[in-house]
């Protein structure tokens, strides 16, 4: 079983039927946050600095299949590789078609971008994290829209660092009850860590939002990151168009509940596509969030690294990393096209082969 | 006979047969270069300063159906309304998806594109007149080529003023003989100061650039401008994977000496769709251009104003404009999805109701 079901079975298994033999478009959103520095709470980046580097680092992998920001790929402060790396070999082995769509970054990629006018998101600390949230969303609506026309669905990705804290940052602001239950890269979840820094957003928000309670274009500006907003408005336009496959774990729940604030009746045409690692994680909960407001099905790629040579990959299994940059549902978009050609086995050999070959070794 | 063929009748048949019942992606390349601010030049905007604005009007006007960057729509200084008046009502028409390719423009749109590092053009007298040309066609290679994937087929076309100038430079750089065959938007053609200018700019380049025949890198950085390195790109990437249309009069000619120097197998998938204003126009002469170095198929779109009750849509036939923002390819493009159901009548009906909403005429 490569694919597995985790909520909503019938709902799942319809979803499933719709992109069976199926080419989507892959999108992936990059988008990077001062909050993604808060020392401790997110490991997508060797050091707290260097996760300015980690969004178009990882974009320049999935089109180029190698980095041009930095050298080697993204690593944790462990080495652990970037999850981009499982990603780009799905799409590679599926000839599955890429772009990428800037959220709003503070290191530009090296690499064509779809520019939707965002800017890079300030520590939600402040209560003030996110300019043009609307006009961002709009813009990210008209691409959705047109890029479904032409596709028979979309896998929309995202690469940001901090991603979960600011997601547990408007769950709770769209009162969602989300804590707990965000995940992590780190092996520890840092749950009080984020909980500490989500409840001085928003008290710094109160002053300057008022109740932002059910808008959700308040909650992302004010406790949100930009990924949130372009994410959001490439759903809503695409999923008038064609099915679409919300790539992520955690993260993409936070953005569901905007949209589900914003028009709901896109969420039919769509799907959460993730990881076996997050559907299983003990320390977090995506079924916990999302069965609490909507029907939306989570599927997630059977990825199984146990039996890998390489250190670096076997360690996902216990639990580092987990999820990003579309791994998941692009595993599931490339098993899916393929009607089970690639499977995870192939795929393992895909990954350890780039991975061999990105971090030069022999 | 909505679609006529110009040259090489059973290419363009083959071309013709591999569209019927297609849906394309097309894709709007915007640009500007100072070149269009010399005076008596181009007639793309109502003074040359204006010409900043005219393509991101033109691109606002492809998405959202109206204009943000400027009031109503880009004019002629005698007051013609912009082909992406034509090009927006027979994509409408058709439904066929736009994305817009940020080639360099000083006005950026207030709508997404996608952005592969070009930058404005400097007036070609210099010698010098656009930077990084190579990081731009490779840009838009891989954006070509990723669109390609999931479309039937591209459709490009450009808006940059001042750009058959600009073509003559790059076409005579290449060692094509282009005198008196590039066409204008103006009624009476300047061919006497497009060749002053271009002698200039190829009397300067020639000290920066030494011998840039037979190098189109050289040839585009010294006397062309951003739309050919955008273009190129999406043609040479997208023709790898899907048959590509160039929408557009003799400006696409540049691009094609371009292509036909860099990559000539992907001629093989290539068309040029223009308008019948284009050619049966006396003053240029665009089969005269391409026969010489290639056996890409000419087709237009046999658009026909005679009989519009707006006297601003009509004076098309006395051949002022003629073609701009890939109006005669977005034409085609919409008669060969449709089977026919978009035909001349039709398309001019919507044209003419756009034309009244937009410029307000009662």
């Amino acid at each position: 079983m490569d694919i597995i079901i985790a909520n909503n079975k019938p709902n799942a298994k319809t979803f499933l039927q719709k992109i069976q033999g199926k080419t989507p478009t892959f999108i992936a959103t990059i988008a990077t946050t001062e909050t993604g520095k808060i020392p401790g709470l997110s490991a997508a980046g060797a050091n707290p600095d260097f996760t300015d580097f980690t969004p178009p680092a990882d974009a320049e992998l999935l089109l180029l299949g190698k980095c041009r920001s930095i050298q080697g790929v993204p690593i944790t402060p462990d080495g652990i590789p970037t999850p981009a790396l499982i990603t780009a070999s799905a799409l590679r082995l599926a000839d599955i078609p890429v772009l990428i769509v800037n959220g709003g970054v503070k290191v530009k990629p090296q690499i064509p971008y779809i520019d939707v006018n965002g800017s890079p998101g300030r520590d939600i600390r402040t209560g003030d994290s996110v300019d043009n949230v609307k006009e961002v969303i709009e813009r990210a609506k008209i691409v959705g829209e047109h890029l479904a026309k032409t596709s028979n669905y979309l896998v929309i990705g995202e690469s940001i660092p901090g991603g979960t804290t600011t997601a547990l940052g408007v769950l709770l602001a769209l009162n969602i009850n989300a804590h707990g239950k965000v995940s992590s890269t780190l092996p520890d979840n840092p749950h009080k860590l984020k909980a500490d820094v989500v409840a001085a957003g928003l008290n710094a928000a109160a002053q300057k939002f008022g109740n932002f309670r059910g808008d959700p274009i308040k909650a992302i500006s004010a406790v949100g990151d930009p990924m949130m907003a372009a994410v959001a408005g490439l759903v809503i336009g695409g999923s008038r168009q064609a099915p679409v496959m919300m790539a992520g774990g955690t993260q993409m729940t936070a953005v569901l509940a905007v949209i589900n604030a914003l028009e709901p009746n896109a969420l039919c045409n769509v799907a959460i596509g993730t990881t076996r690692w997050v559907i299983n994680d003990k320390s977090s909960d995506i079924c916990g969030i999302v069965n609490q407001f909507c029907q939306v099905p989570i599927i997630a790629a059977n990825l199984d690294f146990e039996s890998s040579k390489y250190p670096g990959l076997k360690i996902y299994e216990t639990g580092l990393v987990k999820e990003g940059v579309g791994a998941g549902g692009a595993t599931i978009a490339a098993i899916a096209k393929t009607d089970g050609g690639v499977n995870k086995q192939i795929l393992l050999k895909e990954i350890e082969h780039n991975y061999a070959s990105l971090m030069q070794i022999k």
